[in-house]
């Protein structure tokens, strides 16, 4: 845990750095994905390590970025040596999306389109909205979020970039807010992680070049050695 | 240092197995190659890991994917402390390679046509010939590896899956074949590393499915945790 300054983005600067990492440094969403999705599995082996204890892990996939990101942490638990689930609602079709699923399916990960009611699960990791996130929850989300709601009573939930259900400045406030034990901040953390009362806030996503850094003025934690994450 | 059993591949196997990634698992050359350049910079990382003492890297980059994961590892390199350089003589007219070129650029790497004669570095990464090379060695790479033969007597060279020069079976043989005091094998060791005299040798590239190594028979020793390199 450091105690060193870390600078919280609101959602215009979140928006506008991506765009930046795209069009000005012309970063594919291949790469960057892969290096965000990796920095989640990477957070999950650390505050989870037991891989037998947590081995049964649901990934709840939306349809956009955040899912994304989400598939590819699936598949490097399989990797580190969990046991995933993804559920898929709302597949996404472009080709990345189609081909990072396919990808988990013929490395054997189980993509389900609902969270299987009579299944037991050791971790649920929501990859549903990310810093894109606003207006209104839709269907199947909205019903899902409840599910997930009643599930967080007794199992772990670890929330890829923003908790799905807040606001991405100013925090929980609906109902269908999840309360995630562990957060994993990708580039720098969204406002809303001011409220954020869990166990484990890491941050991952280590691309964001220096000159980016300075423009927007972000305060980030130092990353050790070539560590991928580092806790907040 | 790990005294499991490993595979070595011949050229064919690799490249069967190349193939296979990315036409049956739907890999792009952007993910992987992501994750092959952060396995190299982590070796180099842990191997190297006074990112003072051996902060001035000269990274030797070829025209074909092994060129591609240097660049990317001199990226990487730089985010976990080090000042690469990158001599780059052929550029690829890719788009991938234009980008990775670019980010490199952006993050304040130089990139010259040239190793530079006057300036003094600390480390070398040979990222010129990868698993796919046969034949005859072509200028500009003859002269350059003429010109790396010299610095490998007091600047420890880091190879990236093959030692640039050596037949990817039989190992070295040739005046151009380089010694580097580190290897970092991407997906599996090939046939020539059984002759490998050097001090380090990493295996990166975590992302080869269960189903795939089953198929080839590849034994490869385990990777810990969330580590992305596992030395060998």
């Amino acid at each position: 845990m450091t105690t060193q300054k870390v600078s919280y983005l609101t959602q215009q600067q979140a928006k506008d750095i991506d765009e930046e990492l795209f069009h000005e440094y012309k970063f594919s969403v291949d790469q960057l994905m892969e290096l965000a999705g990796l920095s989640c599995a990477a957070s999950i082996a650390k505050a989870y390590s037991d891989a037998k204890k947590y081995s049964k892990c649901l990934v709840v996939v939306g349809g956009g970025n955040n899912g994304g990101d989400g598939l590819v942490c699936a598949r490097h638990l399989k990797l580190f040596g969990y046991e995933p689930t993804v559920v898929y609602p709302k597949r996404t079709d472009k080709e990345l999306y189609k081909n990072l699923t396919l990808q988990c399916e013929k490395m054997d990960i189980e993509i389900l389109e609902k969270i299987p009611t009579k299944s037991q699960f050791d971790l649920i990791v929501d990859a549903i909205f990310g810093f894109g996130f606003s207006g209104e929850i839709r269907e199947p989300f909205g019903s899902i979020l409840k599910e997930l709601k009643t599930l967080e009573k007794t199992i772990p939930i670890v929330s890829i970039d923003v908790p799905s259900g807040w606001d991405v400045e100013k925090g929980p406030g609906s109902d269908e807010s999840l309360q995630p034990e562990c957060v994993v901040s990708l580039t720098a953390p969204k406002s809303c992680m001011q409220h954020f009362q869990g166990k484990y806030h890491f941050l991952g996503g280590r691309f964001v070049p220096k000159a980016l850094q300075n423009k927007y003025q972000i305060i980030l934690p130092e990353y050790s050695g070539s560590e991928q994450i580092v806790q907040i």
